[in-house]
């Protein structure tokens, strides 16, 4: 039963790379995994600081919370509002000393501190304190982390885990209410402990990117286009745990398998050639070996030299430049997704028993 | 006689706006306007450090130059490859302490210099050594400077003079040879004195203008519109040089009204609103009152409240939410332009005379 090795694979998976995180109870009934409640969600904007829908979008949700407030209107769901690196906003640039979205490693997080520290690393730590531990049952149960790319990616999710049913569900949901905008799954398969960016300090966790933007620029169709997916993330999380069963089914996931640099002067670094107009602007397009690659400064066409078809992304990324990659490569593959729903308070009663028996383990 | 006018006014023009500039003589056989030679050229890129189709094709001429200098070949044109800004070239900023393309005013450029300058007012003085000093007959004959907008701008002149035959019959003859870039000449009506950017330094002198192209990226085809302009210029230039006559003819120029700011907070000063969808990328595209102009994050439409229908330009270009610059307008009108030709030796030698006895006046 193809489904059901699936789950278990998944269930296993999940214990594995995130301990206290999809903690799935295999119900045997209709085969729907039982996950736990998600009563508290953090929505973060400005992560990278010339990265504008985030921080109009969270500027502006902060602005509607405290007419809610002001109201007494109570929220069942905890929704946490954060501007993650102000500094940076505030001179409009990714960041002001080391990128903040780098930093979230347990190691980063837990070495020690020198003094005159960046303040990305000062500033993660507080993070942490204030959305996590990383790691720990005391984490936020989703951290929705939004970004934007220069890159013709549309909306992407971007996330450690393919087996993470709460995200990939949450995914198939924003697929679901927004058709026309172009939506991927991307993964990076790293493990949770080397995993470096905020959305790993909540329970479940992703970036939501979206592009083309150029990075200190706003652009109305982007931000609506966040706006509206923050929203159905939000309404998701509500209707979850109300206790609303949900279908299982399929999501397509682009698994990152490597990066590939610009051509560089050997001696001065700098890059000698841009992506080729036949590959820019076309990410997940499947790019083939002996493809056109690089146009060099001075008119050559470079190819590519791969062995396997891939499909491109992040291409042209602004602020790879600096990071030594030109565009990333995914393998795709078809992932089977479960029926999942909340957890009964039972169930979350006996499983919160099983967590701590572990623990003392 | 309307050409022979329009000619005499921009003859007067010409001579009151920058003097050693546009130097015309009037031809009576064929109407043809005789102008000084034109044998040193300047190319500029970087001035703003993140720009990088300029960075990148005036490094990209600098190793053509190299070669064809090993090989000894004779160019009778003289072609000054400039690099402006390094230090925020290196940075991958527009600048480092303040804009450099805003300090070529006359004030700037010979008032006191402080202790502690800023890094672009010690350059400013460099470039203008170089290139000027500005307004002297020494300076170099044209300057093209070389820059990238965020906006949906196709290829722009922008030049400060509306009757510089030299600019508007170089931008004749690019768009002639480039007929699928959509391309404009821009007038920013501000006096010789008043201008502040690079290209004011030299005799005849524009900025070459080409977007949609994020800041801190290369698009291979922004690049490539930008080599050919580059390229079809410095032809113009030597067929120019070597007597041809250019034959008159009508060019549209959008001369700048008025500049229009995003919709801020009274406290904050953080804006309120991006461009409205129906008006991003629609550069050149004319706007009438009442037309959508703005979306706040809120999601209201804010309309366009001015009193006749303009061309807007500049949309949402990056650099310029610092400056409270959303988008500029302008008015178009037809300017027709004589028929040219270099002047003979003898007419030159007879202008400079003339101009040595106007300076003694």
């Amino acid at each position: 039963m193809k489904a059901w090795e699936r789950v278990e694979e998944g269930k296993r998976q999940g214990r594995g790379k995130r301990k206290g995180r999809d903690r799935v109870d295999w119900m045997e009934v209709d085969e729907v995994v039982c996950l736990p409640r998600l009563p508290r969600v953090a929505v973060c904007g400005g992560t990278h600081g010339n990265e504008l829908s985030g921080v109009y979008l969270v500027r502006e949700l902060l602005k509607a919370e405290k007419k809610v407030m002001e109201k007494e209107e109570e929220e069942p769901l905890s929704v946490l509002m954060v501007l993650s690196n102000p500094r940076a906003m505030q001179q409009c640039r990714r960041y002001v000393d080391t990128d903040l979205n780098r930093c979230f490693t347990h190691a980063k997080l837990n070495g020690p501190i020198p003094d005159n520290a960046p303040y990305e690393i000062i500033r993660s730590r507080e993070l942490n304190a204030t959305l996590g531990p990383k790691g720990n049952p005391e984490a936020v149960d989703l951290v929705c982390d939004l970004h934007n790319t220069t890159a013709n990616m549309g909306l992407c999710f971007i996330a450690y885990s393919d087996c993470d049913w709460i995200c990939l569900h949450i995914f198939r949901h924003l697929q679901r209410q927004m058709p026309d905008v172009p939506m991927r799954y991307i993964h990076f398969d790293v493990s949770n402990k080397e995993s470096y960016s905020l959305d790993s300090v909540g329970k479940h966790g992703f970036a939501m990117e979206i592009g083309p933007q150029p990075h200190g620029v706003v652009r109305s169709n982007i931000y609506t286009a966040m706006k509206v997916g923050v929203q159905h993330m939000l309404d998701w999380v509500r209707i979850f745990n109300s206790g609303t069963i949900f279908e299982g089914g399929c999501v397509d996931v682009f698994t990152m398998i490597k990066h590939i640099d610009y051509p560089r002067d050997n001696e001065t670094r700098n890059i000698t050639a841009a992506i080729h107009p036949k590959v820019q602007d076309r990410d997940f397009c499947l790019l083939h070996p002996e493809d056109p690659l690089f146009q060099t400064f001075s008119g050559e066409t470079l190819r590519y030299k791969g062995n396997e078809p891939l499909y491109p992304f992040f291409i042209n990324e602004c602020a790879y430049y600096e990071k030594g990659i030109a565009l990333s490569l995914a393998r795709k593959r078809r992932v089977t997704i479960p029926a999942i729903r909340v957890q009964t308070e039972q169930q979350q009663r006996a499983n919160e028993q099983e967590f701590a028996s572990e623990e003392e383990e």
